[in-house]
């Protein structure tokens, strides 16, 4: 009910009036092609006529959107709340003044830091740093991760002359032989550190110089889960002693492991999930060698899983060293453990350092999440979807397989590319936007205003395309 | 007189209540310390509060801004033109929507990119892609050097079967060795690869391990200029014949240097200018070698130095294949020739593309600054600067030498770091904020709205520090 309250003109059903891309899509294409690759674009979008889980294009289609800007629209199109942040004329000041976050920040920042992103803090961390995006994120994680393993190794000393000069020149010992570990198929972002960890296309790698940093496989489960829990549980044990075996190789040779970076669910790479006592081992063994576990939920974060962090699921006795987000935070980030701060100015330093005009619109969207139960109805949203997708590939064992997900965070495997995107590309001609993931899945990815009547009209348009195939 | 008209409220002078950081400040600070380093904070601002080339803090003190946020704020704060954009509503939906610029970007967005960012590209460039800030542009701008370097290579076809599978791996060939030369001294951002080329300080680089790339030096001219051309002429083909060795020297042993990064300005590291023949000359070396000059416009674009880019003073007889923006343009990018243009989708590719909510800010950024004349004044006032510079270097030579500047891009050096600290220091308790550079340089940075009696309000100031050192 309260969900629904924020968008009482939400339209009923997909209204489609041409092919998407319709003709209007098409020549804007071609027009933005004069400029940049414009390869990718599926559709150009009426952000205006654009509400809740409905998403207009310019030739006049209304399309239900479980893709949403992959996965990065929290609490749907044009929601009001976030709008009449926009009319407040406080918060213009901070659109039009942007500071240097670092040098010149906002009246009462730290308040707002707290009120927002410390309130929906992971348990046990306090502190957090804002960013702009998902890969500078990770980036400065690593950065994080490396000046904490270093000041171990120096036992707290500040660090030494010939380190300080030695960088400028990026030599060692002041550009030390430090690595982060990362899994097979994962996928990081696109900046340089963060593409050397991701793993999931080659399209994404190919012609870029790249770091070889240690790499450790991630599990790959056979589903229904309950049908193959030793072969699940064989997949754990086999790809945490690879990181081990890693940690431990990589150390003798003096390329130290400073941190281990790892999704929650390899989303990006085809919604690989790995158990929960998986996480928890990974954790020791990260301990063990005085690594950083550094837990990336930028796709994962802010509530899609039924809870806010996806790696609250897993019970740690700890919590992980750093928790990277974005997208659906609308701004970048991360939070760490306190043993991680950086005691001297200007070492984790950029010249905005995030964007306060964002974080007054995840004000809106955290306020909206809880007077709204919005993680709780993914939480029943999702059971249906998952329960609705189990359905199908009962019912259509040749095309899917391999249900799976937590709260709306759900995807289903098909029997072989063609077929995905086939299924993707047919049932977005009847009104439904969705996306794919790895080799052959698809990905839901809704927003979190997602109720059971859209998970309805998603599964019988389906099972329309099902039928068709 | 234009330039005037949009702030006839604007103060004719600082007012001073408290010391910097007044208490608010000092409270504020320590409640930030708590979640996040803060020491560099100067102090915190009013953004409500502020306008034009005044900065308010939170203690009631207002400040004449020759800093503006890291040389940040394009024409001054609550600019009433800004402020209206915010105020429309069908910009708000562009400000809550934010896009998967690359997969379903809002109607007619060539549009909107011919009519802002290639109206005022640089000669003989007309494509673009827009980023999040500098790092990421620079980080991009490296991928696309990288691209169009292994396709020559390749002689234009697509990678191999090989070089898809072996970059999965992070291994050659599809990882090849392949480099960037950046200059001692730079600044082009703090990401792995952009930290890389940076030379500017240690404590921006010191515990992250980073890219052994080529490094060339980047001349170091005394001033005046006139007195000490032989000099300064030895400055530059000493400089050239270093970037010509290393190139020859890294291609021969298989690190090809696919790109060149160079400022037109090394800002951060000092403000050390190159003279136009030098640029030219360097152009001529990367094209002998086949590699792409990418030219960082972060901190000198968008009309500072009296031309929308500096490189535009150069008169180079060809565009350089890449530059670089972000700062006053509000949202990062860079322009490419059109050689340069990526053939395959997802290659340059992530999950934002940039921020159209900065893009309708940059619209009206530029129509001001077309309107308004302000790269005209920004002549004009920076010769003034520049001038006043020049008069107090001669009456203070104990304490400053080589002014030097274009535009009101202007910096000056002191005897030694301790004096630039103080002056920096005792000036903002006089109610002007100005940033330092490199060891013991100041840098001016106003906005482009900054006119002859702001100079002269800053100057007096100025030699009021002088004269008590």
């Amino acid at each position: 009910m309260a969900v629904a309250s924020s968008f009482p003109n939400e339209p009923s059903a997909p209204a489609m009036k041409t092919s998407i891309p319709g003709p209007k899509s098409e020549s804007m294409r071609a027009e933005l092609s004069q400029i940049q690759n414009a390869e990718t674009v599926q559709f150009f979008a009426d952000y205006e006529k654009s509400i809740g889980n409905y998403i207009a294009d310019v030739d006049g289609n209304l399309l239900l959107d479980a893709y949403t800007q992959i996965s990065s629209i929290p609490i749907g199109y044009n929601h009001p709340d976030l709008l009449k942040i926009t009319q407040n004329k406080s918060n213009q000041t901070l659109f039009v003044n942007r500071p240097a976050l670092g040098v010149f920040p906002p009246s009462d920042y730290a308040k707002r830091i707290r009120e927002s992103l410390l309130s929906v803090a992971p348990q046990g961390m306090h502190n957090v740093m804002t960013m702009m995006c998902g890969s500078c994120s990770n980036e400065n994680a690593f950065k994080t991760a490396f000046i904490w393993y270093r000041t171990k190794q120096r036992e707290g000393k500040e660090p030494t002359q010939e380190e300080l000069e030695s960088c400028m020149e990026n030599k060692p010992p002041g550009s030390p032989p430090l690595t982060i570990l990362s899994f097979k198929g994962s996928f990081h972002g696109r900046t340089y550190a963060c593409l050397s960890t991701t793993h999931s296309k080659a399209i994404h790698k190919v012609d870029f110089p790249a770091l070889n940093w240690p790499k450790a496989s991630y599990p790959r489960y056979k589903y229904p889960l309950e049908e193959h829990s030793d072969f699940n549980a064989s997949e754990d044990r086999n790809c945490l002693a690879e990181v081990e075996n890693e940690i431990y190789t990589w150390n003798k040779k003096g390329c130290h492991v400073a941190g281990v970076i790892v999704e929650p669910v390899q989303a990006e790479g085809g919604d690989h999930w790995a158990s929960n006592s998986f996480f928890r081992n990974l954790q020791n063994i990260v301990k063990k060698y005085g690594t950083a576990l550094i837990v990336d939920e930028v796709q994962t974060g802010c509530g899609v899983t039924g809870k806010m962090w996806a790696h609250s699921h897993w019970n740690l006795p700890q919590p992980p060293e750093i928790v990277t987000f974005s997208k659906k935070m609308l701004l970048g980030g991360y939070y760490y453990k306190s043993d991680l701060h950086v005691k001297q100015g200007y070492r984790i330093f950029d010249t905005w350092m995030g964007d306060p005009s964002k974080l007054v619109l995840l004000e809106g969207v955290l306020k909206a999440i809880k007077r709204d139960n919005l993680i709780e109805n993914t939480q029943n949203t999702g059971a249906l979807l998952l329960g609705e997708l189990k359905r199908l590939e009962k019912k259509y064992p040749a095309f899917l397989n391999s249900a799976r997900g937590l709260g709306t965070f759900c995807a289903v495997t098909c029997c072989d590319v063609s077929t995905r995107n086939k299924i993707i590309t047919q049932i977005r001609q009847r009104g439904v936007n969705l996306g794919g993931c790895g080799e052959q899945s698809i990905r839901f990815r809704p927003a979190l205003i997602f109720q059971p009547h859209h998970v309805e009209a998603i599964i019988s348009r389906f099972e329309d395309v099902l039928n068709s195939l």
